[in-house]
């Protein structure tokens, strides 16, 4: 049934006219004027566009060309439940409040309120250590991620899962750790990757790993759905003790977790001394467009001079950032109070429910997907195929829009993403359409 | 009256052992591992501590002296009125439709909504021809200022006024653009440092200003109150044009410009062609802890090699943040309305009377205080003296707080800058409390 494409990159170029018609209008023709500044290099090394948005171009293209289509997104992983009452009801109050002279509220500490940092600490840290001093509020897991990368610098060696989420990579282009981009395979020189796949149950071999100052952990693995075991994570961390290295370990999914298997790096013993988490409301109770998340970075993290990151990091949110929304904050202290949790876990299996779906779907249609049962996404192979080549047929076959693998690294080229978040009526009707192919 | 002390900046060491103490424990007992991480050299070469935490640092430290000190705040420029009822109550309605299907929304778009984007270019820069796609909604301008940074990078020769804003300066530190600093002076070298003072009527002599790629330029200005004149503003685009510069106009306080002065760099005939505006909604209308702002950038701005940069900056937007809290956006939105913006317009003047009554406080105690007319701070005058010092004898003497001007730059040393931010009733205490120092 599936087309078998012979692998070939579409060539960046390509790509690159294509958006640039989509985004921003053409102004040569509006003046001859230029300045004398040059286009800094960093932008300029930066692998076409940034992935979202560029589906996102799709799928406008798409319904250009079938105006009447009923396109389901399975793509960008959004979220599409309500958001519990009582926390949409917490940030109402918070927001009237902010009328009166008792509940009006000027700037926060840049590194969030006291209250749910120290919240944070007691409810998702607990019996780990981490003090509510060491927790800074964000805007969410991306935007820390850039942050993260400036408190590093360009002279930072990195490695990143391969796949795993662009924005790693991407932000440490634009700071400057990365060499040239590898036509072929898409891939940046001085970036250390790390496969995970099939052949290595979606862990990387650490014994062919090399030794780099930062390494990004998406876990559970954004696209790939994978939660590492007790055992890799402990593995993770010792070869980060050994060499010396700090993991940046994302864990904006960790909520998705439901076999018996780490949560938090903080589980693991040691992890203190090497590891920095990123984490986010996002995806735990649909904060995608509210914007809040959280980044933890110990005390006893230390530079090779002994100085302490957590003391740089505080520097760069105060000088970089203002504070995440009051507003949003009151949303996220209501939403890890007993009741609040208790709303979280259950759109948590809403969700799962829908990847279950999803799952047998790409069974029936004798397809191996992988990951969806600890993590909101399924990672589906099309052996010998090339994924926007898939992506495109999916999109001009059931108008149903996935994510194309190689976004997410090289390792990804025979693979799709596809998101388990929707609203059930739709992941039935994606299923539905998916299996007609079949018939 | 004001003890007359002889020039001296505080040594740099003494503020970082105190800093030290008062925002991380030292960590240097808990653990001996160290990561084999260099800290990122650039982060060792900022200056001391940001300004404004290092101020609250100082005022924690003066509430432990004197526990029962009423202390007023004339320091950190922090709105304190509470939001028109129009405005908070649209974001708690926003909030509210969030708990149900129909008003449930995910990620939005990472430039902004479209419709404030659009109410944004229509109100604020009507007849300046800026369209809404060049408008991105940010978390506020100083968030914006830092990833306009990761926009130019590295190797860009920046220009600041000075005194001026430290973000410009710090985020240009941690980028990488400026060499050493100069420990007399506290300025760093590869920075071109435009004064402004009451010689030059608080505009730079431009005929001495040497050509750099990117002009930070705050008006009104932070700290000096100071609202350039018409002429003035098209000297500035006119030296960018002659030297193809790009200017970053920060424009946050503009709502506050009383007397017939442009507001927006765009007023400015041939500013689309050089300059980029940052903007924000925390001085319009308390929305400092909400965090919402915005950057123009106009289509026609070219880089050398004609690449425009707003696709670049939409780059930047896309990759390194994911969009402000749709809640603050839908407030944002209300504030831009007829009936939002009369409420805006009201609470401007309600600080500019506090403004009114701090003048006449200061020009009673024979002092020279500079703004206060087109912008919420006033900047006083003390000379001969070091600024550290007169913040540290005004606090000791009154309990109020203010802002040493030095922390705005070298030009700033013998100021302080005061904010008209405040409750009425702390307004007039404050001044009672300086004027009885006369007496």
């Amino acid at each position: 049934m599936w087309k078998i494409f012979s692998f070939s990159l579409m060539p960046c170029k390509t790509l690159l006219q294509t958006r640039a018609s989509l985004t921003v209008q053409e102004t040569e023709n509006v003046t001859d004027f230029r300045t004398k500044v040059s286009r800094n290099p960093k932008m300029e090394m930066l692998r076409c566009n940034y992935l979202f948005p560029e589906i996102s171009a799709r799928e406008a293209q798409h319904l250009k060309k079938y105006p009447n289509a009923e396109v389901i997104s399975l793509g960008i992983g959004d979220t599409t439940e309500p958001l519990p009452d009582i926390v949409a009801s917490s940030m109402a109050n918070y927001a009237y409040k902010l009328a009166t002279p008792a509940g009006y509220r000027g700037y926060g500490a840049e590194q969030g309120s006291k209250e749910l940092r120290k919240r944070i600490s007691e409810t998702l840290y607990k019996d780990m250590g981490i003090k509510d001093t060491e927790v800074f509020i964000s805007d969410g897991a991306q935007c820390d991620i850039s942050r993260l990368q400036l408190l590093f610098g360009a002279n930072m060696s990195i490695a990143v899962q391969d796949p795993t989420f662009p924005a790693y990579v991407d932000s440490g282009v634009i700071i400057g750790q990365t060499g040239d981009v590898e036509k072929e395979s898409g891939s940046y020189q001085k970036i250390e990757y790390m496969t995970c796949g099939p052949q290595n149950s979606f862990f990387p071999d650490l014994s062919k790993t090399a030794r780099t100052d930062i390494i990004f952990f998406c876990n559970p693995n954004n696209p790939t759905g994978h939660a590492a075991s007790w055992q890799q994570l402990e593995r993770l961390v010792q070869f980060a003790q050994e060499n010396g290295s700090i993991i940046v370990y994302d864990a904006a999914y960790a909520v998705y977790i439901t076999e018996g298997r780490p949560r938090s790096i903080y589980e693991i013993p040691g992890a203190r001394k090497v590891a920095i988490e990123v984490s986010s409301f996002s995806k735990i109770v649909g904060f995608t467009g509210v914007r809040l998340g959280w980044t933890v970075v110990p005390e006893e993290l230390l530079y090779s001079n002994g100085f302490p990151v957590i003391k740089d990091f505080n520097r760069i949110v105060c000088t970089c950032f203002n504070g995440a929304s009051r507003i949003a904050q009151a949303g996220g202290l209501t939403a890890l109070s007993p009741e609040g949790f208790k709303a979280v876990l259950s759109l948590a299996d809403y969700y799962k429910e829908n990847a279950e779906i999803l799952l047998e779907t790409f069974r029936l249609l004798g397809l191996r997907a992988y990951g969806g049962i600890n993590a909101p996404y399924l990672w589906v192979h099309f052996p010998g195929s090339n994924s926007w080549d898939v992506f495109n047929e999916i999109l001009e076959k059931t108008h149903i829009i996935t994510v194309p693998g190689s976004g997410f690294g090289p390792a990804g080229k025979e693979f799709i993403r596809v998101t388990a978040f929707g609203h059930r009526e739709k992941i039935l009707e994606a299923s539905k359409r998916l299996r007609r192919l079949l018939s």
